[in-house]
């Protein structure tokens, strides 16, 4: 491994949780230089929901390859964006009823699309300020990342991150507090201490936060809130959507209709670079090439993500499976924690982005490391990394997730045990 | 073209240049849906260096792909990465006196980078302040925006941008300033009126500022004031770089060594979201992680960017190539303005970045649109588009190139010869 | 009246609530230039605790000026500073435990004073961020606006305020919620939203919030939290302070210590202008001049501060009277409320601070009109205007209170029946 | 001095240069407690242009007092406020051509007037952006002190300063360089790398900044650059105005009319706090109390400020005898540097605005401790501390102008002496 600490930054992550070379990757398995093979709960941080180099999607791009389709176009008409517009349109947006909503290519990554979304809604209202939620996620490039929450990113900008007001997320007042009755009343009143805002922007599930679920009817408060005030609802569902929860996008189950969505991560299906900021028509007052960037359309990346679309959102089968399998999850993770004394773990999260809240980060971290012992690839989220999060692809076979979920058993027992030990010694 | 205007938002804005269905692309042309071939001197704004489908890094990523190589790994080891980053030491760094620096993968698109660099400096710096340049570019997310002065895009922001003061760039003050000794005052000055900086931004060929170049004198004397003061250099080396200028860092013809370098569009080779900031060993000070995204390790970009290694840059040939046919396109531009009466046509750029000032945008308008009609794809680029554009790929055939020039210069005349010809009436 | 129409500028407010020109002034009374006096409930928006033209400080400032006393000295040391330094310790930092405060003489007025606090916060903390309340009111210069919660004077600022984040003052979320809890929670959750903050500014007593009143209980809570996550606790006693609660500080009820108090208002005692920032002695690290103002050092109002200091402060007998006063007001208060409806009228405030919360701002307004009509000078507060306010000068005799509230009593009576009279025809 | 190391805060700066207990002042003169005497040509950095106590001001004051004037009445209209409302038209407005300029009283500091012109500035243009000027001085409180240029004061504020972009003022670029061009082009250029701003703000003699004048032809050419690109002129004349260039406005000499002005120091004439912001009244669309502060009128300095307008501004002779003892001045500055190797003193300055630029801060300071101990008490300004500033009453007799001279002249030479003296040991 010298070369990656010759050459590559201290930056790199990932890498220090998982420190082999990997090599091939097939489904939910990733294979390594040396070919162990492990199980992948982690997907690219939700990035492939669809699993590794998918054969129907991998077959339409390498058809493409081969035959010189275009790779790069800037933002120009394709072919191949034509193509999966259209599928957007036919599977996805029309039968929610939101034909609509256009839909902006920014640059290919969650943050990208994050600075588009608060840009438009900037532009639209005339007003800078943005409400945002505590562990809140949404990027790490100067103007996401003002919304992001977690201070271990704020102070990783070396300068003041500004137009951004955070508000506690659901339940982080106590299960009684009803958050957006606070929302409201800063909003009604003139003197609540924040600049009255253009948008809202809220994850329905905090994936990096530590899998906080925001209840459905949070949500349509949350919307009525905006509606009264006139202020634009934003979904990012960088994490939680294109399927992850159960439906295509995270905040369907709550019946509400965001002005503005932004989708990333697991949009082109293969992990290709591609993001969209979706909004309704007339909020698209844009100028040509107002937000720009080099990489705004993926050709790749339309080819993978039309054929995902194709494939697993022609009706709701794909969809009815993941509620199952989430619903087998939670059942797993509750039954695992109830062996144990109340506050030593909490099952948490929503459809197949669920997991275990630790008592402690230090907790978590010992178990995640010796579940990738056990040849399991999994990580933590939260602001102390103490939630044990699943995000296995959401094509992994049922018997495969039980699999996953006897490792987690296996390597908690383990970890446990082990800390008796020293304990005891 | 129905379900662009449908389904995808105004911001687009190439595709309002060249309203046609792309659908394949060779080398240095493209091809319509309807089987029209167009010369391509726009390379996806320098991102195509190695020409559309290159065939070696063709197949290199086809094989990748066949062979279910991992595509997406966040920041994990991986074979690809190591193989570029080997072939990044082999045939760059090293060769260069840089073996010091190390690579960091941000999020794969320019803007990341350029935030990633601008992070770092103020990280190490614990200064705030970034110096940037009249006419620069650097992307459009709120951090690297700052640093863009183009008001068009910050002004789109829709958010007071900060923690940037512009100065001029080589030649913004007319020819006998040398805008360095301005700096250099400013920097001396406790009351000159910037704070201290962290760091100095600049790009030595502005792209999208409209090709002005800055001198080797005077990019030394930016060295030099930036040392003097300890203050980072940066050299934004996105558009300029991997060739463009005849080398493969668009500084190395002044002899100097920047302390951070941003690389993307070209880095891949063949078009794919690429990014990566270089800086010298001792400045990564960064924690595991504090900069992120989650597609910052492109791997079939990996797989491609080393092949384009490989293929161009293990010995200077390819580079001489380059040079030579961008002295040829510097005297044909020089020729075709020389028939035109003086400030009407203005020959800039540097090696096979290169353009023609024209006096105002409508005529460098007029003229890319006839280019077009004659089948020839080119923009425009400098806060009033007034400049004519040349980015062909660096592989286009020298007859392809006189034919594109033949092209521009026959665009030009037809314009001026309308513009006769109305004005009479 | 044509002078101020055509010579000054629109900005103009309370000349137009009180639309006669005034002339002279003595204790409770104002005289217009027609001989009409008027009882004083305004008191120059809390600046004349001792009433208008006090004679004991009016002789003294004769004295001074007669004997060509310094009248302007920068912050040189002067016979009048030392005299007024000597008595703020005897008579006010001593007897309250406070000799390890030390006093920065700022610009003279409460918004520099309050922007001196800050930066000393920051400067000490190597923090920027602030921590203020919902409904506080503190300054509109742009670092102390930004703490400032009313939208109004926000965008009045013409640009973001940054640097500041608002949480809910006591009672904001209701009765049943301990807002510091929410406070804590933030601090100590890495992910809450806000940045680490230097210091919490807060009001006791909330005066152009509408008389929102913190209780000691919260106040005590609010210090621990500070206390707890090593954040400075800055209390802005401009209008809460100087005895208008009935002791000097506002907060010596709770039983706190502030790191960092600002005074300003009556802490001249004649009206002049005059501030203060106080801070314990450790936490200064001022270099010389770093906060400066031409007019730091206003020595006509050290000669009148430290009479008014000599004069009511030697012992607690003036506190203890307008402790007394205040219970009466509040009596009263109280009294005439409960001749209404319940939601028509809400007696608030703490010593002699007091009002009543009407159920609209065009109520309050009315009946303020009407008092003025019988005489009395009163004025509203509150983000709405919703809360006529009651800042009598403390000097202000029983009956004439008395008197005042007769007024006011009978105002409300005239309103509310002239509104049915409206409604009935 | 116990009581002030004890008691005051360490931010206090002139009291280290002179360090004495001032007692009494009269004209030009400042007396310690132990009867010293000593000439005064820093004026309470030129607060004090009608000399300490001037006895007509003071004549006025004390009548005022003694029958019980208003002292602070916040925004209402008195009599006193009429008073000089009614002579700053007669004597200083309608005879200048600027009648239809109305007057804001902000709260009684100069910053404070500087924020309440940008605010107004910001508000009517819809702009947030303002151009200062290297070297410009605006006061500390943030929304200013992002106007002044000086590190020290930037670095004091602990928060990013925003919404100021600097270029050099008159000559900082050398002698040859007419800096509005470069103001001229970045406003004429989209992407010169300021945003567009709303208005200039500048000091037409640099006060703190080292006494750097603006030549009348580069004020006018800045009139000009303002009023073709429809941007604002704002001239901060809270130093250089109220006569103290032998004008009563430092910019008539130019021939321009700046669309904002603002006025505090010597403007009460008696060193009472006291600020105005002068603007034409097309601009005045502040809504009542959108700026405000409780000592926005201080009723004292209406009282002296009409006195000092009727006294000194009914004809030109006092300016004319200011330009008189101004050229006294001059001609002495010229003669004393001349007796010095060239580069080690520079006469700078305008009026009675004068001073000798040092080779350094170390010598200038020198200078002045050398002067005190010789009963002068003068001040150096700029931003390394290099320039003796000379800010003498102007009401000041021509002998002791002399006299001070002298003393200046001798101090110079004694410095120097035993700087040779030491070089020689």
């Amino acid at each position: 491994m010298n070369i990656f600490k010759e050459a590559e930054s201290e930056v790199r992550s990932y890498a220090r949780s998982f420190p082999v070379v990997f090599h091939r990757a097939q489904g939910c398995y990733l294979y390594d230089n040396k070919g162990n093979r492990y199980l992948d709960f982690l997907a690219g941080a939700g990035t492939l929901n669809y699993g590794h180099n998918n054969p129907i999607l991998k077959k339409a791009l390498l058809a493409h390859i081969e035959e010189d389709g275009i790779a790069h176009g800037l933002d120009m008409h394709t072919q191949a964006k034509a193509g999966f517009l259209q599928a957007l349109r036919d599977y996805i947006l029309i039968p929610r009823g939101m034909e609509d909503y256009v839909a902006q290519f920014t640059g290919p990554t969650g943050t990208n699309c994050v600075e588009a979304a608060l840009k438009i809604a900037r532009k639209v209202t005339g007003r800078s300020q943005i409400i945002a939620f505590s562990n809140g996620f949404h990027g790490v490039t100067l103007g996401a990342g003002a919304a992001t929450a977690n201070r271990f990113y704020r102070e990783g900008a070396g300068i003041n991150l500004q137009g951004v007001t955070h508000v506690p997320f659901d339940g982080y007042m106590g299960k009684d507090t009803d958050t957006t009755k606070y929302l409201d009343k800063m909003l009604s009143d003139n003197s609540g201490g924040s600049d009255f805002p253009a948008a809202v922007i809220v994850e329905t599930v905090q994936g990096e936060g530590g899998l906080n679920v925001a209840t459905a009817e949070w949500l349509r408060n949350l919307q009525k809130v905006c509606r009264k005030h006139d202020v634009l609802l934003i979904i990012d569902d960088i994490q939680a959507g294109c399927g992850r929860t159960g439906h295509f996008f995270s905040f369907e189950e709550a019946g509400i209709q965001p002005d503005i969505v932004t989708l990333s991560k697991s949009l082109s299906g293969f992990g290709l670079p591609f993001a969209l900021t979706l909004f309704r028509k007339e909020l698209d007052i844009w100028k040509p090439g107002e937000h720009n960037g080099t990489f705004r359309g993926n050709n790749h990346a339309f080819v993978t993500a039309r054929a995902a679309l194709e494939t697993f959102w022609k009706d709701d089968s794909f969809a009815q499976e993941v509620r199952h399998k989430g619903e087998m999850l939670a059942q797993n993770l509750k039954r695992i924690a109830s062996k144990y004394p109340a506050g030593m773990f909490r099952p948490k999260g929503r459809g197949m982005m669920r997991g275990l809240e630790c008592k402690n980060g230090e907790l978590a971290d010992a178990i995640t490391t010796k579940c990738f012992e056990h040849g399991l690839i999994i990580e933590t989220s939260g602001a102390e990394g103490q939630v044990v999060k699943i995000l296995a692809p959401l094509i992994t076979p049922e018997e495969e997730l039980k699999r996953g979920l006897d490792i987690i058993e296996r390597s908690i027992a383990e970890v446990l045990e082990s800390d008796k030990v020293q304990a005891a010694s």
